[in-house]
């Protein structure tokens, strides 16, 4: 924090007020509050100090030049979907929210790319991107509110990268102000490009301790076939997963999903009309979109599962089907929280070679702490989302399963996994990254970090 | 420089012949000469003092322990098969030889991984996991003989690029020798993670200047159908890229390769039996992998191509026809070196959009010069070799040809483009980076070279 000339933030703040729009500097109580807390729902650090929502590139850089010289944090945010604390308000901080810039600048069908303000909303890129015919893969669970800016902030994954990979996987360039305010655009927007560092994907996955990214470049493809697939029960997690596995080495699902036994009752309970077979061990959704005739997908899919042993067999062959148990999968984290009163959500992946034994161990922690432990997830990937149910008025239930949450880490990288596949490090899981990453990699990453914030002014006590 | 120690080399190689195995370190002439030009064949900047040829990662982390503390330059090297200078000797320095860190370590057909030593041949590897049914993707022209640590060091790309994407799209994780000696993983082997920074994609493409790969991890898919295409004459230039864009637009072709009238008849002159048409404005190649029967892919490339006014069509369905195609596409380089007796290769990327102005602003320089000039190109991607022709004995050819060098890339930098695609800056390029990149993003970029390389020993003079 070497940089700091001067903490009088009342100064920033009027200087702020001065080049900033009427309304986009607002410092009530309320307001504050109201973007403090992300969706993981893990009570900030600190308190900030204002709210500062610009509509234009220019006016983010007017925001930092000013933090940047009285040394006032900056949080950047979009439609706080985060898990993992990434965007929670940090003390005497600016919440630097993106969301009023929010249009899509372009769409190119010759070029497959479209051009995006940081706040667009994901869904309403994918819509937008659509009406051309065209298709924006990245699908995180949360795409109806959360924003491009902060898919990209965190790498979102979702249901589609099976087959279509990450967030990362389909930036093409960003453009980004520094720290100081400098305005910087990563690369040019050709498919290929190899001069000097690849600055996008370093700043693709940094959580807003880079830089703030206010517009994004991303690919397209042409839209696919619509979505079509298999609903299948299984007796037990390990039959759904040797399906998956062989579904995954004759096929490539769009969408590969596992829901295990505690997860199906639990999201019966809260909706019952959700689609899942009542009393299943555990539950598989496998999708594809490749054209209608082109590929027997579906034949194949459910051939699979039935040579696994599946219990029951239903094909959605129509999209309100594919929607009605897509919205049943989406149903994990809203319903593990009901099950108990309150829930801590993973998001650990490993080689997909190692899911049975994680979700074996898994099942033993759970038998062990004597907390139900949902898993859900995307097994075509081996990113799973272990759910921890517990009371949270219950002192000794919230402790054991702070345990559990950290022992679910372990036991990912003790099978060669990350601690986050998707969601993120923010500050909830900074207490695990000793886990994966080593001391000298973690020094390594924060000179980086110094580099582009010498005066770590942007996202503190995050990520890293 | 301020790192420096000591600048006694013969003391460092004295180190050095101690704790590597006997020939590892060799410091005669006509070896280091063999080892001192890449394919380039740009005149090095200085006399390098040894070549190393380490066997384990271990030995390189000797190497540079022993490199930091001395202050003697490392140039990393594989297969020399670059095009940019980027592995060519600086004086006082050590060629890093890496060919003989030559082993598969692991196919993994259930993960969809492979594990490389770094000086693994790209076509060993790719024949590696063909064994087991598997596929690695990416394709440089000079594959027989580049190294997979090569590829990530350029982040090749190859005629696979369009449908598959480039190297860095298929590196899960590196193991680095850093600047130090100390030894890294940049993440975990998993299909999805976030915890930390992404270091894999900084070190892709970074020529060496940040760290040594030793080992790669490389994402496999399973094995698609045998490569079909069509392979068609065009009366222009023009109307080859209106064929290429239409079949962009309705199909994913797995290849999409164009040659102009000047590589077409170049190429003739060298081998009248490759197979491409007499007397083309340009000639397209356009494949296809998808398994025989499930897409009508070959019929619509056709139909493409007749609707664009293809004055010639065939369509290649045996594998021997195809590499037969294939081979004469890769005769655009050594085709136009014979040409006029040396040339000068570009390697441009630029929107797809942008094509048909670039290739005729550089059909007008061609004239303006006197000098041929002829292009091939990933088009698909947007991604075009042009290679000016010239006379090596006429040193008003060679200043003329050099002056059209600068020409093409500030002419794709106007369009949107980069002046490297896939081949790398090296030293072939650092004079034209100013152009795509601001001083203060060169500046950042140097910055973050100098986080993981103080004492500036790696291939200093590159890339940057």
């Amino acid at each position: 924090m070497s940089g700091f000339v001067d903490r009088d933030v009342s100064v920033a703040l009027g200087e702020l007020g001065a080049v900033l729009p009427p309304g986009a500097v607002v410092t009530d109580d309320a307001a504050i509050a109201a973007r403090s807390v992300d969706a993981s729902f893990i009570p900030p650090d600190g308190a900030a100090i204002a709210v500062v929502a610009p509509t234009t590139t220019e006016e983010v850089a007017a925001v930092l030049r000013t933090a940047h010289r009285h040394g006032v944090p900056v949080v950047p945010q979009g439609g706080l979907t985060g898990l993992a604390g990434g965007a929670s308000a940090v003390e005497g901080g600016i919440l630097l929210d993106l969301t009023r810039m929010d249009r899509v600048l372009r769409v190119d069908a010759d070029d497959l790319v479209a051009v995006a303000q940081a706040g667009v909303v994901t869904e309403d890129l994918a819509n937008a991107v659509a009406e051309h015919g065209l298709f924006y893969p990245p699908d995180p669970a949360s795409w109806s509110t959360s924003t491009i800016g902060g898919n990209v902030a965190t790498n979102a994954g979702g249901m589609r990268c099976v087959k279509y990979g990450v967030t990362r996987d389909w930036v093409r360039t960003l453009e980004v102000v520094l720290a100081d305010g400098t305005v910087v655009h990563t690369r040019p927007g050709t498919v290929k490009a190899v001069a000097g560092l690849d600055l996008t994907s370093l700043f693709v996955g940094s959580e807003g301790t880079l830089g703030v990214v206010t517009e994004v470049t991303v690919a397209l493809r042409h839209a696919p076939g619509p979505s079509r697939g298999v609903s299948a029960g299984f007796p037990t997690v390990a039959a759904a997963l040797s399906a998956a596995n062989a579904i995954m080495a004759a096929r490539r699902p769009s969408t590969l999903e596992l829901l295990d036994a505690v997860v199906v009752d639990a999201v019966r309970r809260l909706e019952p009309d959700a689609g899942l077979p009542a009393g299943a061990g555990a539950w598989l959704l496998a999708l594809t979109d490749e054209p209608v005739g082109a590929a027997d997908d579906l034949a194949a899919f459910s051939a699979i599962c039935r040579a696994h042993g599946a219990s029951s067999l239903t094909v959605a062959d129509d999209e309100a089907e594919v929607d009605r148990l897509l919205a049943a999968r989406r149903l994990l984290n809203p319903a593990m929280r009901e099950y108990r009163g309150a829930s801590l959500n993973e998001d650990v992946c490993v080689p997909r070679s190692q899911l049975p034994a994680v979700l074996a161990a898994i099942e033993a922690l759970s038998a062990e702490i004597g907390l139900p432990i949902g898993t859900g997830g995307h097994v075509g990937d081996g990113n799973l989302h272990p759910v921890v149910a517990y009371d949270p008025d219950d002192d000794a239930q919230v402790a054991v399963a702070r345990g559990a949450h950290e022992r679910i880490m372990a036991l990912a990288v003790a099978h060669g996994g990350t601690v986050s596949g998707e969601h993120g490090i923010g500050t909830e899981k900074l207490a695990a990254l000793h886990l994966e990453l080593t001391p000298h990699v973690r020094a390594l990453q924060r000179s980086l970090k110094s580099v582009l914030d010498p005066a770590g002014i942007l996202n503190p006590g995050k990520k890293l």
